[in-house]
């Protein structure tokens, strides 16, 4: 059983401590959100008083924060946690960041002698309540092979796609594509309802046909189609509009870094910046088909 | 078992042919290429020597054909099939088609007395051989009925989507979540192939996350990832690129017809139609993925 | 002077039957709009009870209609004016509509040993009224040297730019053009704007740079920018998103029919029909900047 | 007359300085290439051997370089320019940059007591070399109208657009706007030419017309309609493509940072990178028609 420190303790953060302490691993905790920390605690956490007191002792340090600044912030610096612990002690970081700022963290934690994986992950609030995400590890084998056993606490898949920050670009390659496929998928349903056929149906066809997805089986865009999903209860909960339109600004960017073009993808980047500027940001990424619906 | 006249004996229809003898119909069968008959007569059908001729005595009329203006040709005007039908008989197209071009046909079969389904089709060749198609049905559900137990003998899901002319409309709604899918898949492992990661590796966390979809899983646009897929053997096989632009032609002009918006559908359209430019229009769709990427 | 036959005396219409009244023709004009004839008849029109009293005795029949079906109702079929119209006479249509109909009503004109050019203007309300018009004819040089004197009484250039439907071909590559143009200045506007810049001072920039357009210089898309622009007064007047959204419809279909891609073209169709969705379809075109511009 | 340090002799720089040469101002000059120093000494400057050189005893640093790492490498740190320059001098920048970076350097100028403005220009090496530019400025009045002589003796149009960064935010909103347009333009070529008209006069038609722009009547992008046109000599000479795609990355990456959404400009990106892509990012920009249009 190891000793951790686990920073940030979101809608992601805060179950994917949970399953660490039900391992029987040993947490010390710490959010900006006292309520957060105090939530950990009942779950047998240990509070910490700031980041910095989290990390003495740890063997691991594991964080899951909302952008690159604040990974950044957490980790470089002076004062930041990479000068803080203890020697050997092997840092994972779960952010959905920037290649370039997980790739900036890392050199800094191996000048420092210490481990460092970006393990962004996939599987949504769902996938982290149940323990079944995905992680996408960019980083060296050794180092992922001390992680092992608490990304397999936490999740179910685990892929090792290639050096540092491998792990943010693979994610970032999903959530485009997953981008993509939700407006398109709410094109495909706002032109068959618009031709006077049934969105559920339609969506019962699609997910059994070659246009099938994410989009079609788990988080149908189209309200009434499936039950459980976002659409069903006013676009609440998900996967927020303006998380999709700041994943798609990252892949944008890193299409830029290299030349590529993503025509597709920085469409989709723009109807989702309109569904936000429409007010709809804090609804879930499946409200984008209220661009091109009819009374949605 | 029913007495049939199947029209149309391409790479689609030739195999469904054969599926029905199978069960035990009896065929009587066209097609303008005579060495396409003398296939499905080695198989058990019996060879007409015209349209005309093929539904004499028909109880039910299959076609399986390029385009409106086939299907037009087939059954409109005075020489048209549907003024040689035998009353009663009942029409299967299984054409991909405009929808307003379903619904004239479908219109004058009423119009005459005859029923008439549109059930355009999933599942590719592969699907046409194994007997495995999806059937997307527009039309009276009596006439469905009527159908079935042949669409049984040629695929595995038969879905009835609304009046005539809707399985048209759906099977358009697909191909176009389809064609704008592969096209993100393909700029999706561009982007992460740029960036140093291996598309194969890449495509396999993709396979079980979010952005997972048949493009990833089935019919990988990226070369050497999965040895059964059309990109593996130089795009060759396949649903043709012309043939996808083709559909989302169609679908833009669906589009049009009721002020709906596809902005994502219309621009895979032009990536199609430029990826047709470069001399691509013959290899599979999955070849739009040579537009975004390096070297390929 | 001639004998002239006026069909459809709306916003353009009126002003240029007018402009031909002031030249010193001699009109029967027609609308279903009473008060429409009314307005001319005060200008020294004769009116015609229907269209077909208005062609008795007419040297030329000259239309302004909305769209394809309206020309097709008025000219085709046994009621139709080619059947009406004296021997000799020439047809010169001035509507915006799709170029493959207007090749069908001249071919049915020839056939009738009657000429007919296509005259789709450009220019507008404003161009009408004043006798500055543009107009891009299709036809043959004998019918549009007929036509001339009468054209040059409405407008000021005229193209000759091929065979029947050319002109209407030309009109709607102006027009999609225009599209594109008008809502990406919209889009550098509002990336200014939303940079602290003053959409004015940026705008007076780009109208002596290599981005000025008749969207910068005359009918720019931001309140307060140019007077007597649309956008200075609610975006009321000018030409309207939905009449753009035809057009760019118009655009689409002829590019489908040829295989040619106008990715631009048509995002720039899918934006026009959002701005349309969200209650703007009676504005100004220049209203699609209220798509990507905060507080617009 | 004023002393001044001319930094960066390329296409622009080069005959930028010459210009004030010809005024009558003093130039120290450097640039990484001896040849263009000895060009630009030969019209009557003095060599500088390294930057630091240049600027000794300047009243005014004129700076004209490819891009953002470059101006940053000029003017920062310990060895950059800024520390080096008598107090009291003047710092214009004509380079094309990210405004976050005009902005920055900017502020360490003011920090040491010096004045900065961004300057970019407008109007290609066919305007620097007649002294037409149009200059597009951001920084304090001030400083600008110690700059306006200066500016007056290259350039016949300056614009005051804002504060610092100001003026890089305005040219990318401009070059936004020209690659649409550009491309825009492209397309209703090819579609005209598609449906047999002769470019030619499709481009004479529409530069009367409402789509009338830059790109129809000075760089055309139809082989043989401009004689003088890059396209008309192999889209040699003009405006790299690459260079376009550049700044259209500047301009997304601005959009970005203000959640601003610019879908026109940024399909436009990915055009251009296509045409990168396709081999043509040596030629003029307006060889992305090749991309739509068949034989180009």
């Amino acid at each position: 059983m190891s000793r951790i420190a686990f920073i940030g303790l979101g809608n992601m953060g805060g179950p994917m401590a949970a399953n660490l302490l039900k391992a029987g691993h040993s947490l010390r905790v710490f959010d900006l959100a006292p309520a957060l920390v105090a939530g950990a605690v009942v779950a047998g956490a240990h509070a910490a008083i700031d980041a910095a007191d989290a990390v003495v002792d740890a063997e691991v340090v594991i964080s899951m924060l909302p952008a690159s600044r604040h990974v950044e912030g957490l980790y470089l610096g002076d004062a930041g946690l990479l000068a803080q612990m203890p020697a050997g002690a092997l840092v994972i970081d779960c952010s959905t960041i920037a290649p370039a700022c997980a790739q900036k963290v890392a050199a800094a934690a191996t000048a420092r002698g210490l481990q460092m994986i970006d393990a962004p992950v996939s599987g949504g609030t769902a996938g982290a309540a149940a323990g079944t995400l995905t992680f996408i590890v960019g980083g060296e084998a050794s180092a992922l092979e001390r992680a092992r056993p608490l990304l397999q606490a936490m999740g179910k898949n685990i892929f090792h796609v290639g050096a540092s920050g491998a792990g943010q670009v693979a994610k970032l390659c999903n959530n485009m594509a997953l981008g993509v496929i939700m407006a398109a998928t709410g094109e495909a349903l706002a032109l068959g309802s618009a031709h006077g056929l049934d969105p559920k149906v339609l969506s019962q066809m699609m997910a059994v046909s070659t246009s099938r997805s994410w989009a079609t089986e788990v988080c149908n865009p189209w309200p009434g189609v499936l039950e459980n999903a976002p659409a069903s209860r006013g676009y609440s909960g998900g996967f927020g509009n303006d998380l999709m339109l700041k994943d798609l600004g990252l892949a944008a960017e890193a299409a830029m870094s290299t030349g590529a073009s993503i025509p597709l993808g920085e469409l989709a980047r723009n109807l989702y910046a309109m569904n936000s500027r429409a007010g709809h940001g804090g609804l879930d990424f499946s409200s984008v088909v209220k661009l091109v619906a009819k009374d949605l």
